[in-house]
């Protein structure tokens, strides 16, 4: 995506090679600022305190976690040590997303494998531009394969909008570029397709009100932000055609681990016979698990992102809070849709059915993954 | 309910049958704040802005408005001809609860039946004052009828508490006394249950944090916000036992008009074989209609409340923005949860099913009720 001519991407590698640049996400809209990461120490910060987020994202970063680690390891055995030990605690920063955990175990065996420790470094850096770059391609991907369904509906509706509605942020944000959830809806706009998003404005973070709103304005991508509570009244009066989300793990059975209440709106998208698509690029999914509601952990994070609300109030970025001083409150990040609520799955090749045997035959060799897990 | 062994309730006459007292329930929990309403365009404001808000408690403030208005209403055809005029104006306040319509209609049939004209303002206070008893007196009966359900919960799963959800505020804010969905909770807890609640928060005004939360933990109810997203994971996990919310407007079908994210919960709750229960007094039946999705009309408020939080820093009163300033947001009030989703309706009569025969058999002699409706 590009700005003033520029491609700006959520990631980069500045300062000649000493820093990865990030844009925080914590305060936009309101607020642009980016934070260079140094240490492994700022990227587990960075991750577990959502400066960035979203499951492509959080693996990009973890792999350049593990470039800053192996900078400035020491040498032989002991930087070896280290190195594993920074792997272990960048992929349990966050516990949900599956790619961090992979991305991590992908660069540490490589550097493990570098034939002279110097390497080490170099062999970090080119392994995490890589993973970065596989991610570009595969949402660009998603984005070619997902445009065709955005199409069809506005040829059986032409005169008005395709209306599409989504949830979270699974934008170029969440992605490097493009976005999963996204990218369908960029590449359709691209081709002139006349469309409208409703923006659901997904508590307690407001991912959806912050960052999609803002990604698709900056677009000029018409859309309107909603209440979580909304969806399913639009939906009973016709005024969704199509559901898109991403995802943060999804099973070998295509359960789908997303933002949290994404599975009240897949019940509301079966209930009104409205087609639910999940974009994710195969990176997101997890080979050894089959049970998504028993088997994917869901974080819990900091109940009081629940008791206060955030946002800017003129003159700065405020929070306030909604309940009363003393009541209690719990913040689950994540749900599970079951795969019998998907209509498909937008990958980086192509549309398959959220069943085991159509996602076997579409990555018969991604197989060799299972087991693939950092230790921890 | 009594605070410091004295009745607290939203709505009271005061000074001396001068004003009306209300609880302006936009600031709760952090300040308690009293209006004093003297004028019908004072009780019409307090209606539209949500200074008041829940179907019982519009429809004694409108009956209570139609009071206002008769003290001040000129003799003769000149002062009838007020007096149609602001209950036509008083119905029109909010759309979407039907009690406000009837109430404010029966204030007018006694006023307009009085054989000297003279009478009007008492015939309008005793009906008025009439209504507040008949809301207060089905809602102690709801809890009655309501609370053996929480008992054989209790009694079915002895040493832990019964987890209950609900989602807005049909409490005694909404209710003037006891609430319609938290009769039965209040009724379990003062009989011995040990029982917890699951707050929606409930966006865009977050009547669940703010106000059911301020009830439940004024009585020493446990409980625990949770954002209107994390209804269905808590249920797939097995922890919500049962449902319960109020209603706006019910037809006589059994479709339920609830504020907007009623119908999601619902959805989750069939999906998990959960018992969702609505508690309403019949007041918010309308005998007209049958079809709720189609006919029951949707409130559409200011965007603004959604593209805004409003809440607590520390000093005072704020409201922070969410979204990009130039985002555009829709604000729908309410939604509809079809009868085939609900597993039974609790009433001033009992429980039953929300189906159209069990509805007529429940309440055969307010059939006559259909058609009665305030002209507008």
């Amino acid at each position: 995506m590009k700005r003033n001519g520029k491609p700006l991407r959520p990631i980069w590698l500045d300062d000649g090679g000493r820093t990865v640049g990030v844009i925080d996400q914590r305060r936009l809209p309101h607020e642009h600022i980016v934070r260079h990461l140094a240490t492994v120490d700022e990227a587990i910060q960075a991750i577990r305190e959502m400066i960035v987020r979203g499951a492509p994202l959080i693996g990009v970063t973890g792999a350049y976690g593990m470039y800053l680690a192996a900078r400035t390891a020491a040498p032989g055995a002991r930087g070896m040590a280290a190195l594993e030990h920074a792997a272990a605690r960048l992929a349990a920063a966050r516990p949900t997303a599956v790619n961090l955990a992979r991305a991590v175990d992908r660069v540490l065996r490589r550097v493990l494998s570098a034939p002279d420790e110097r390497q080490r470094s170099d062999l970090a850096l080119e392994t995490a531009a890589a993973i970065a770059e596989e991610e570009v391609e595969n949402c660009r991907r998603i984005g070619e394969h997902g445009r065709p369904l955005i199409e069809a509906i506005a040829r059986d509706h032409p005169g008005r909008p395709v209306n599409i509605l989504t949830h979270c942020n699974a934008g170029w944000l969440a992605c490097v570029e493009y976005g999963t959830a996204t990218a369908p809806i960029y590449a359709a706009v691209e081709g002139g397709v006349d469309l409208h998003v409703w923006v659901d404005e997904t508590r307690p973070l407001n991912q959806g009100a912050r960052l999609t709103a803002w990604e698709l304005g900056r677009y000029g991508v018409r859309h309107t932000v909603i209440t979580d509570n909304a969806g399913g009244h639009l939906m009973q009066q016709g005024r969704v055609d199509l559901v898109i989300v991403g995802s943060d793990r999804t099973t070998a059975g295509g359960d789908v681990a997303n933002k949290i209440g994404t599975y009240l709106k897949a019940l509301a998208a079966r209930d009104n016979g409205i087609p639910f698509y999940v974009a994710l690029p195969s990176s997101t999914f997890d080979w050894d698990l089959t049970d998504g509601v028993r088997e994917i952990p869901i974080e819990e994070r900091d109940p009081d992102e629940v008791r206060y609300a955030e946002g800017w109030d003129g003159d700065g970025h405020r929070r306030v809070r909604l309940c009363p001083e003393q009541s209690a409150a719990a913040n689950f990040a994540f749900d599970v849709t079951p795969a019998r609520l998907v209509t498909g799955l937008i990958t980086e090749r192509g549309i398959c059915r959220a069943t085991a045997s159509e996602i076997r035959r579409m990555f018969p060799d991604k197989i060799h993954q299972r087991g693939l897990r950092v230790v921890d």
